[in-house]
């Protein structure tokens, strides 16, 4: 039970609510595992809860109107997911869904819009959070319009290496059909991209990423993608297309 | 002063707060003139102020390491910017620049965060708004994710012509260097697309669009990305570079 609430207050939405008040406020909340494949509510469906991810991973998704997928959000430990529409009192702008076995904790959005009002200091926590995930959003568009197919992955290579330099072995942690789908390409062209990051010390093994140097791969990361697309030909349309 | 005051009061941010209070909370608000280009604030900048658009347009940005710039967000009147970083008590997470003459009202951080810190309906009502923009944010992502050049341009268009059906004309609010970086494409690739949408009925003539069908165009925004662009070979490379 600590280790739950130790977890959901690692939340930014709850990271700067008193650990006494958080147990009391989420003492009514429900605990859901969650199998792959899962769903944890519809785009478009009435939002009477927020979450937080206790375990294994989620992701949000909007379904264009031809029927593909647009990945919008991945979700693991201690993140929150749509609270942006709980807290509003709308409909979910994307739907939800396990992509490993997981558990998350639900909450119900009355509660937590009870104990808004009545607590500035919860207001101002759940506002910091809310402006969190928009820097989040904003990080995630800059890297869309700035950068190629080859140089996104390499971000979030480094992304998944935390903060080491040198070489370094990573776990992907979910499959590659979503990693495409977040990162704005279609599979193949993640494939494509996976074998030229050889070129910059990186070895993908089934789900484990061997990586040389970090520093390296940062560099790839950055350089200009005009250069690298003149020279090296490596984005013909990717970022065209949403996975299927 | 009233009708600055009406303009602000029509921001998400401040959308919920009771008219007498909102004139009370800004009467220590200043009000900056801005020619084309001027800088509003740069990136990494720490955050004194957020601010609400009373006239003209005004872009954020990001600065890529190799000197591109990714356009994050375009505002006009009555929308707000800045209040993440200025809330959030942090550095400016994209830089703000005005692409047209312009009028924007300057709130200071501070006096908002004192008013936040002792009135709920301001503090809810701020949350609200930052949800907003978060949902904003998301319909972004998905559009850059999902849809061609073409089909972003058709979007586009289609928001600006409002709720109309039938034949429209759009002025088109900015230059096309701007619309080519906030819809993640480069400029060429641009004035292709735009060409490549006579078509389906969109005629541009100088800064006008005239658009012979909104619905037909929307029929085209939401078409199978995959097989406009295998038959028509129209996003080749597209969405790789931000604007220089």
């Amino acid at each position: 039970m600590r280790t739950m609430f130790e977890i959901a207050g690692r939340a930014p939405i709850f990271r700067h609510v008193p650990p006494p008040d958080l147990e009391r406020l989420l003492q009514r909340s429900s605990v859901r595992q969650l199998d792959r494949g899962a769903c944890v509510y519809l785009q478009g469906e009435e939002a009477h809860s927020l979450f937080v991810v206790l375990e294994g991973w989620v992701k949000t998704y909007r379904m264009t109107p031809c029927g593909n997928e647009a990945v919008v959000g991945i979700f693991t430990k201690s993140d929150s997911f749509g609270e942006e529409a709980a807290l509003g009192n709308q409909n979910f702008v994307a739907g939800a869904e396990a992509v490993s076995q997981g558990i998350v904790l639900q909450i119900d959005a009355q509660v937590l819009t009870q104990a808004l009002s009545g607590d500035m200091v919860l207001c101002q926590s759940v506002l910091a959070g809310a402006m969190e995930s928009n820097r989040c959003l904003v990080e995630h568009v800059e890297q869309l319009k700035s950068h190629t197919g080859g140089q996104r992955i390499a971000d979030f290579l480094i992304s998944l290496c935390g903060d080491k330099s040198g070489n370094c072995t990573v776990i992907l942690p979910y499959d590659k059909v979503l990693i495409a789908a977040w990162l704005g390409m279609k599979p193949e062209s993640l494939s494509r991209a996976f074998r030229r990051l050889k070129a910059y010390g990186v070895t993908i093994q089934k789900d484990h990423a061997i990586i040389e140097s970090v520093e390296r791969l940062a560099h790839y990361a950055d350089e200009d993608p005009a250069e690298s697309w003149s020279a090296k030909n490596d984005c013909k349309a990717e970022r065209c297309i949403g996975s299927n």
